[in-house]
């Protein structure tokens, strides 16, 4: 176990009419707010009125700004800040899903930063601030509502990108896993495979003696993956989701990847994809991750047969460990398939002449700076071209 | 599942060499600091001076209060209350197991508190505000670094009380496993018992749809069980203790508890062999909780044999739970067994006689006011005798 820091202030409310609580919690924290959301979604749910129906009860004063789409743009971003400026907003509350509570989270940051907040994205400049996030979650996936990360696309440049800091990490999270129940069947994958792979980029891992956070992934990662055929079957089932919605929450919020060193290896690869064709994050993932998984196992048998067995429930026998991982990723493949997820980047209409310069996106190498992606396995362009010819 | 909340701001900071750097997190957060621990024990381990050198390199004011005991004395709480208000201190520092980091808890409340504070206790008033705790763990077992609890002992009335806030959760804990591995075999033991009955606390319930925290439970019990071997057998292994204190920082910070109603029957037990007898806290725990379980299971066939079975590896004919169950439970008495925990109250010089007034305490009888023990089966004064009885 390596050495490790975790702090986790986020006060987490989570249950059914939940939502109905925020103007409280928030009157506390907060002069002027900036409802922040997307679009029908949150009306529709009733989510809409009941928070301002909340943040008028508590006497607190907001602005609106709407128009989150999936994939977060930055030119929202940017007249977010501006509007926050402007009105003289000091904290966001986000009511939707990963891509609304993302583009809050990068409007928290660019308020407090001198200059253009892309650079932060860009690795050209620190967070040293942000104004306070709280957020309403109606899709239970992306984990941002109490993780410290954000990934927004630059449409101009083509590019998504990602920013961490516990300056981000929101204040409050409000999950009410009714609003899951009427999500269409296409989230309840694309959610589940982004849940999933935010286990798998903290449990593949060389570091040795990681007992407890190893139990805790494969524990998770089964409750997940049981509780998403059940829902699958009965989307409007309450009990599948909630457990869904909780493991989503522990996938992301880091206590799975405590004392070892984690990947990112899928998600570097899967952000070209939403970049190049706004795949959805989740779709890409299911399609990336079974053909990482045989591209770079080797590096570590025992990991992977630790997957298969404790993870994929395989038996066999033990002296021909290829063929346990190989059914171990056969296995989640089927999973996938099951919920409803593409298994090609065909399926994503991603041409394989499109995948040299995705690959070079991902490790750096389109801009003359090869940094690779991914820890597991460091992979250069050239293994990332590889991975996305096992998809094809 | 049930609707829950759950805030759990301390910054947790834990591995080789981390004690060093408590200076530099106080530094931010106190004017003047109580140095509070035991005695010779974080002397010998040097973390005494490791912690004054650092608090006087980052220009920190303090004071110092030693002689905590196990099962911390309200006199000395007091003692610590006059000395913080008399010198303005607005910060305490324990340093030690999960004794010291009570008494520091109920000194901080005690400072804010007008009036007694064993009144607190005593649930006569509530905590309304507390001065900010840290601390740097000698003992995993209490699960009070990272918990909103703290239990103290009124030696005049001979009685254990606990109290639990927000308030009270610290604001850094320091965790650095070298020092569990100069322990005492029979800190390992009492410190394991504590660890897993904090998670049996909140696993028994007839809540159902918990299978992330039941999940959570298992991996962590099975876990702090098998790393729990590794140290009883070689005291010296570094990366056990690590999983072992890791597990128990989980095992009570309450993420296994959120959404489902917990116990705590063994606990109130068990406060009164301590109270009655000065015993180890793991020790009683160890005694009272196979008998409890053989005591409670028929409330609730399923869960138990879900304990037998996900926990203890029991597997077997289902068409007979009970043969199952009792497996189990046996199976968990050798582990405490093989780990050098005592097996009978007679071993705690507790007898016979003793039992039905403390049987009487820990309900309530004793003082006209019976509102019984535990909430998986609720316990009259009569139940908790026959449960002691089961122990002799």
């Amino acid at each position: 176990m390596e050495i490790f820091q975790i702090q986790i202030p986020t006060n987490l409310v989570f249950g059914k009419g939940t939502q109905h609580q925020i103007g409280g919690l928030v009157k506390p924290l907060a002069k002027k707010v900036l409802l922040h959301y997307g679009g029908g979604t949150v009306k529709k749910l009733g989510l809409y009125d009941d928070t301002k129906k909340s943040l008028i009860a508590a006497g607190i004063d907001f602005v609106e700004l709407g128009g989150v789409q999936p994939n977060p743009r930055l030119s929202l971003v940017y007249e977010g800040i501006e509007l926050c400026k402007k009105e003289g907003v000091d904290f966001i509350l986000a009511i939707g899903g990963g891509s609304t509570i993302d583009s809050a989270k990068a409007i928290a940051v660019g308020v407090c930063h001198d200059g253009d907040v892309w650079d932060i994205f860009d690795d050209k400049s620190q967070i040293t601030a942000a104004l306070p996030v709280a957020t309403i979650l109606t899709i239970p996936a992306a984990g941002s509502e109490m993780s410290v990360s954000a990934v927004v696309t630059n449409e101009e440049k083509g590019r998504k990108y990602g920013m961490s800091s516990d300056f981000i990490r929101p204040v409050i999270s409000i999950v009410n896993p009714e609003f899951f129940t009427s999500l269409p069947k296409s989230q309840l994958g694309y959610g589940v495979a982004d849940i999933m792979s935010h286990i798998f980029e903290r449990y593949f891992t060389h570091t040795v003696n990681c007992d407890i956070t190893d139990g805790l992934c494969e524990s998770i990662l089964k409750t997940v993956m049981k509780n998403a055929i059940v829902a699958a079957e009965d989307p409007t089932n309450y009990e599948a989701w909630a457990e869904i919605g909780l493991g989503g929450i522990i996938a992301h919020n880091n206590w799975l990847g405590i004392g070892r060193s984690q990947c990112w290896g899928c998600h570097g690869m899967e952000h070209e994809l939403s970049a190049y064709n706004d795949v959805a994050h989740g779709a890409g993932l299911a399609v990336l991750t079974p053909a990482w998984m045989k591209y770079v196992y080797k590096e570590n048998i025992n990991m992977f047969v630790q997957f298969a067995v404790n993870v994929m429930g395989v038996q066999g026998s033990f002296r021909d460990p290829d063929a346990i991982i190989l059914e171990g990723i056969s296995r989640l493949q089927d999973f996938y398939k099951k919920i409803g997820l593409p298994q090609t980047l065909n399926e994503l209409n991603i041409p394989e002449s499109a995948f040299e310069d995705m690959a070079k996106k991902a490790t750096g190498a389109f801009f003359g700076e090869e940094h690779g992606v991914g820890n597991f396995k460091r992979l250069k362009w050239q293994d990332v071209v590889e991975i996305y010819k096992l998809c094809k």
